[in-house]
C-alpha cells in the first residue's frame, strides 16, 4: 500500500540517536542530495565548525537520486523551546506538503518493557492498520515528545497522513546502532525499498561533539 | 436568569481534574458533538498514542444534542508557557462568542479553609449577585491561576461575562470525583438541566499516563 | 520647569512597593480617572477575586480632575518575562505620547549605602541638570530593572524625556511607606504640587495576597 | 585579499571581554562615529545609569573616520534567550548588508588546549583557506556559541561571508586583556591596519557593574 504514496521519512535527533542515525544512512544508501534547508531562532544559538568551515544548525530535507515518490529529512537538533518546536514541525509539514508528499513517517525510540523490537502508531484508523497488516506491532499507549512526536501528530492539520515508527532501545547509549538498524529493516519492508542494511557501522565519533564546550559559549 | 444566556461551561485539567472532569461527564450526559478544535503551539511538544492511534493534545469545544443556548469546553491540557495561555484563552473567547456565548462559566478546584463546598465568583457586580441569589457562596479574596481563571477574567474584553465555580477539594487527589460531582450539582442547580450526577464513576486509568515515559521524549 | 511640561508619573511594584504605592496615593490624592487600561500576556495567568468579583491584573492610567498637564500610571503586577516587559513598556509610552506626555518620571526604591533620601537619574544631560537644580541628587551609577526603569530607559525611543526618582529603602519591608512618603515629598516639590504627603497611611492588607495560594493554580 | 571587501568586524560581549574589548579598542583607534543603534526586546530589561545619565543597552554599528570600507559593531549585552539572539543577529546583518558589508567578521574566546594564540573558521572554503593563508590556523572542531558565533553562522543567509577569530584564554579573567591584544594583532595583520595594538590598557572599572544589584531591580 505504502508504495503508492508520496512518503517523507524523517529523523531528527532523540534518544539513542535512533530516528537521526537511520535518516541518515537511507539518505547515503539513496544517494540524496538537499533540496531545502530549514533553520529554526530556536536552535542552540551557535554555529557548528568542523575543519575550519562553520555551519549553523540546521534540517535537510533530501531527494533520493532515482526515487520519485520519496524525501528524507534529517537534522543537527531540535528546537530549544516548546514553541520553536511547533513552529519549526509546521514549517516542514507546508515545505513537504508543496513538494507532494502524502504520508509522514517519523522515526524514533522506545525505552519500555515489550518483546517487540518495531512499534508503530498513526494518525487515522486505516493507516493504523495498513501497519498491522505490514507486520508492525502497534504502540498501546504513551506519548511520543519531540519533532518526531510533533511531525506525525501535527500531520492531519496539513491533511497529510502520520505515523511514528519506534526502535525498542535501552536508552542508555548516546548512539543506539542496532536499534537503528532495526528501525531500517522495518523501513526497507514496509516501502520494499532495494537497500543493504545488514553493513551499518557506527558514524565516527564527531569532533564537534567533544569540542563543544571549549569556545566561547556566552548564552543561557 | 442563567436559562436565558447562552453559556459555555469551560472544565480544563486543573487540581484534582475537577474542572476537566465534570465537564466531560456534562458532555457525555447530554451527548455533545465536536464542533472545534483548538491547538496551542504551548502545548506540550508531544504526540499522544491510544491503541495505536496518534493525537495531538487539544481544546474541544462541543455542542449539546437537544440545547440550543450551551456550549461545553474541554480539553487535554494546558499551554507550558505564560504568553501561550493567554493565547489560548483569547481564541477560545474568540471562537465561543462568534458562536453566539454571552456567559462564560470556568470549573475550578479550591484548596482552603471553608464550610461551603462550591464558592463563586463573576467578573460584574450583577452576576456575582446573581450566584449568590442561587445560593453560591462568594469567593472572598484570592486567585485562580490557568486557563480556567483567564478565560473568566479575559470575558469581559471579548463582551462576555465570566463566572468561576470552584469546588472545595483537598488537592491531594489525581482526581477528585466528589468536588467534580459537586460542580456538577451546582451547575444543575444553576442551569436548571435534566442530568442525573449521582452515578458519577472514577474514569478509567488512562493507559497513555502510566506509559508517558517510556518513549522517544526530546525535548525540554 | 517641570511645571510646563505634560508629564506622566509612573509607579509600578518593586522593592518595598514604594512607586505604587507613591502612584496609587497620588492618583487619589489628585482625585484621578481611570482613561486606559493596560494587559499583558506576560502578566501571571490568573484573575485577582475581591469581595466576589474577579479581575484581570492590569495597568492603569488615569487622568488627575483639575490638572491639565499630568497622568498616572499604577499597576497590579510586572510581565513574568523580559520580551513581556518591553512589549508593555512600549504600549505605554505609545499610549501616553499620544495623549501628548512630554516626560515620563518612574518612581522605584534604591537598596545601598547613601546618605540621599532620594536619587534621581535622566535620560539627557539637561534633564539631569534640572533634577540636580531641584535639589534631587543623581544616582552615580548602576542599573534600574523592570518596568520602572525601562519605561524610563525607553522614553527616548519615543520621544519623551525619561526620569527615575529612587527612595532609598532598606528592601526588607514588602511595603515601605517611608520610602513612599519620601518619594512623593519629592515629586510634590519638583512638580509643585498641592497635595498633603504627611497623612500616608499602610494600605490594608489584601485579602488577595493571602489566599493566593490556596485556589487552582494550574500553571508553571 | 580581506582588504578589497566590504567589513564589520564585530565584538560583544563574551568570555573575557576579548572581543567586546577589541572591538571597542577598534572603534577608539580609527576614531568611529556611531550609525545606528540596535535595541532588543530580549536585553535585560533594566536601565543603566552612569553619572546621572540612564541609557539603555544596544548594540552600535560605528564607521571609522577615514575608512570606507569598514564598520565595527560593539554592544553592552547579549539577549538573555535562545529567539531574541537570533532575532538581533538577523537585524544586524539586514543592516550591514544594507551599508554595503560583503565580509563579517567576529571575534571571540577560545577556552582549550592549543598551541595557537589565535584560531580562525570561516563559513565556505575558499574564506578558510583565505585566512590559512594569512597564516590563522583553522579551529578544527567546535561550537562557538552567542551572538559571535550565530553573526558568523547566519552571514551566508544574508549573502555575507562569515568568519570567527577566536584568541585563547584561560576563561578565568572578567577581563583578558592579553587575548584582545592578539586579537587586534591578528585583524592588524588581517586588514594592513595601520593601528598601534600595543599600548591596549585594561578598561577602567564600570561603577554600573559594580552597583548592578542596589537597586529596583523587579524582573526575572
Amino acid at each position: 500500500m505504502f508504495e503508492s504514496r508520496f512518503i517523507c521519512i524523517c529523523g531528527l535527533p532523540g534518544i539513542g540517536s535512533v530516528g537521526k542515525v537511520a535518516a541518515d544512512y537511507l539518505a547515503t544508501a539513496l544517494e540524496c542530495s538537499p533540496i531545502k534547508s530549514f533553520f529554526s531562532r530556536s536552535f542552540p544559538p551557535q554555529v557548528m565548525v568542523s575543519q575550519g568551515l562553520a555551519q549553523l544548525m540546521h534540517g535537510e530535507l533530501m531527494r533520493p537520486k532515482e526515487k520519485e515518490n520519496m524525501l528524507i529529512l534529517s537534522g543537527d537538533a531540535q528546537p530549544l523551546d516548546v514553541v520553536g518546536m511547533h513552529e519549526l514541525a509546521g514549517n516542514i509539514l507546508q515545505a513537504i506538503k508543496e513538494q507532494g508528499v502524502t504520508d509522514v513517517i517519523t522515526l524514533a525510540a522506545y525505552v519500555g518493557e515489550t518483546e517487540e523490537k518495531i512499534l508503530g502508531t498513526a494518525t487515522d484508523l486505516d493507516s493504523a492498520t495498513a501497519l498491522s497488516e505490514c507486520k508492525i506491532a502497534l504502540l498501546r499507549g504513551g506519548a511520543i515528545g519531540g519533532l518526531n512526536g510533533l511531525l506525525a501528530g501535527l500531520a492531519p492539520l496539513y491533511d497529510l497522513r502520520g505515523y511514528c515508527l519506534l526502535a525498542t532501545s535501552s536508552g542508555a547509549d548516546p548512539v543506539d546502532i542496532q536499534a537503528a538498524t532495526n528501525l531500517l529493516g522495518a523501513i526497507k519492508e514496509l516501502l520494499n525499498l532495494d537497500i543493504d542494511v545488514s553493513i551499518m557501522q557506527p558514524a565516527a565519533e564527531e569532533p564537534e561533539e567533544a569540542a563543544a564546550e571549549e569556545v566561547d559559549m556566552n548564552y543561557r
